[in-house]
């Protein structure tokens, strides 16, 4: 399939390899030198060669400069084009961006990803999709080239609302561990054998499995930075603003992250959350 | 072995009928009608006939008058008892409590559990224990007739601090869980389905499998307290104004419990935690 890529970072870059290895022939903008694939002047350009486009970008504003800006994806695209964003980006600009797009005869589908670098390198994303049954079946063989939890959770926009649920359990779960290990650690226990023993209970969690063991052994190497998961809360807040919704361990986990990165932690794993208490 | 148990509750009652199944003679101090064993007239008297005295009680000012008050066990040990402490209560009184008993010759453990009712019933529990490794040694079979995940967390108060830290990572999930689902929710996501897909991912614990299903299914009966679950967040909470340590999840989680408890919801398990910021 021809398929254009916008957004070769962190994450892109590995899924763009992903889609190559399986024989697709791909449009990037911008790819680095010796990635393969026909390298393009624009995401208008990338997009006017393929059948999908896919977009890999940090924040809702690139994506939005990416499709709607100067030499954008929407100045490439044909009519029947599928256009699927992969970012983590804010569910109600999700809405606006698909309206815009299906308006010139076109598909999209919103579907940000779980999981990583890791997850992006060895193909075992979780991908959480907005869109149409019948688009969705259309990107499903994607998809699976991609990740491993694969989920239609609703309309346009349900993908980006389940990431964002997503990181919520994640960020708020990372404090709770980072609360707990440090009051054992304060109290005279050993956090080891504290989260060793919480494993076999009520407790167990990844994080605690993963992001416990960082805080245990104090390796803070990213892993996910502290930086994009304040981002991803912010989304939270603001779409629990337009919803009259009180998030008040969410609110305080962001301002947890605020410090931080004020601490120069920014760059840190999020399990660094509890450098930041512990300094606090 | 001659056991004497003081506090037939919820959790007592088939902790206690456990060990009589195993063969163990228990002395009861207050045990209902019809569940065998020895009735006592007081904690001193069912502590005068045993080699091993188990308490199970609520909080903290019960085990001290169940030690300590009138009547109370301490009037009724010998030299070389062993006084097991399977209630949740504060990790500094109990090391008060572990040294006036060690002062009459005595030895003691700190050993709470998490597992709830089911796990009681089923000798599932997880046991959290404070201690000497040799006293640790001698209570293990009766241990592992009570639970499963049995671990030796560190010296007397450490398995008081390790279960704290386990409700600290309970109830902060839990309350993760529910504004990740709320939000979802609110967003017009199906929760369900998003709890599903979440599962697959870092999102992962035993919390959003149990607890979200609760909230998904609007099924709130008790599991585990809210009211008890308070008492736990108040140890810790009491416990970091000593340890000059900051929680701040903890804290808001707590206030939380009491917004619920004033909402008449103290006897809803603690997923009902969804219920109270859903009205906030």
């Amino acid at each position: 399939m021809r398929i254009g890529f916008v957004g070769l970072g962190v994450m892109g870059t590995p899924m763009a390899t992903n889609l190559m290895a399986e024989g697709h022939d791909l449009f990037l903008y911008r790819g680095r030198e010796g990635l393969g694939g026909t390298h393009c002047r624009s995401a208008a350009e990338a997009a006017a060669e393929a059948e999908v486009v896919i977009l890999m970008l940090p924040d809702t504003p690139d994506v939005e400069n990416a499709l709607f800006g100067d030499q954008g994806v929407a100045e490439g695209i044909k009519p029947g084009t599928l256009v699927i964003d992969m970012s983590s980006i804010s569910p109600t600009a999700t809405k606006t961006f698909a309206q815009r797009i299906q308006d010139q005869g076109c598909e999209y589908l919103d579907a940000p990803v779980s999981g990583g670098e890791v997850g992006a390198q060895q193909a075992t994303l979780t991908i959480m999709v907005g869109g149409k049954p019948d688009v969705f079946a259309r990107a499903k063989p994607l998809f699976e080239t991609l990740g491993k939890n694969i989920t239609l959770i609703g309309a346009i926009g349900a993908g980006q609302t389940a990431k964002v649920a997503n990181q919520i359990v994640v960020g708020l779960t990372i404090e709770a561990v980072a609360e707990a290990l440090l009051f054992a650690e304060k109290a005279g226990a050993d956090p080891a054998v504290v989260r060793q023993a919480l494993m076999g209970g009520f407790a167990q969690s990844r994080v605690l499995e993963l992001h416990g063991e960082r805080m245990v052994n104090k390796t803070f190497d990213p892993g996910f930075r502290i930086r994009l998961h304040r981002k991803d809360l912010a989304l939270a807040i603001q779409a629990a603003a337009e919803l009259d919704l009180a998030l008040p361990n969410t609110a305080a986990t962001q301002q947890l992250m605020n410090a931080a990165i004020a601490d120069g932690d920014g760059d840190l794993d999020h399990s660094a959350l509890y450098k930041t208490l512990r300094r606090s």
